[in-house]
């Protein structure tokens, strides 16, 4: 069982993210990246599945031609954990 | 402008695929691929990335760990075309 992000420390956490929403009905965050095409925006979903699978967590994301739009929860967590954080950095990385 | 199928030659096209259902409201065709786990679900999006590049026609696609719910339609032709049928069987090959 993952630890769910409550209170201070879940303020705290994504405080340090950029851009991301929190999704109405769900204990979950959300962010749409945008590209210059297909091409750049499949090479950061690469990327990502590669980060993914070595923290054996992954995305929800809907890709149609230059955007990619993401959720991040944590079923284990039944809400957000320090992995969604995580994952979204890295995600940020990636798209910078 | 890619031409749109329509009456017997949309018939036949659609015939000759697997598994693919029509779209409510949209002129366009939906599947959804279920792998073993996200690493072949992933490696399924990659062929079908690198073939939508080819053909300069792309997928919209949802993706959560084994799944890929799959839309395809052709916005050039305001609906269904033969790029889709072939990205379309393309899929079907690489999920086989």
């Amino acid at each position: 069982m993952t630890a769910r992000l409550e209170g201070t420390a879940r303020t705290e956490a994504l405080a340090t993210l950029t851009g991301w929403d929190e999704v109405e009905g769900r204990d979950a965050i959300r962010k749409v990246f945008t590209f210059k095409d297909f091409s750049q925006a499949f090479a950061f979903m690469t990327r990502v599945a590669l980060k993914a699978e070595v923290m054996d967590h992954h995305p929800e994301w809907f890709n149609v031609y230059n955007k990619v739009d993401v959720t991040l929860t944590t079923h284990d967590a039944d809400g957000l954990s320090q992995k969604d954080i995580d994952l979204a950095r890295a995600m940020e990385d990636y798209a910078a």
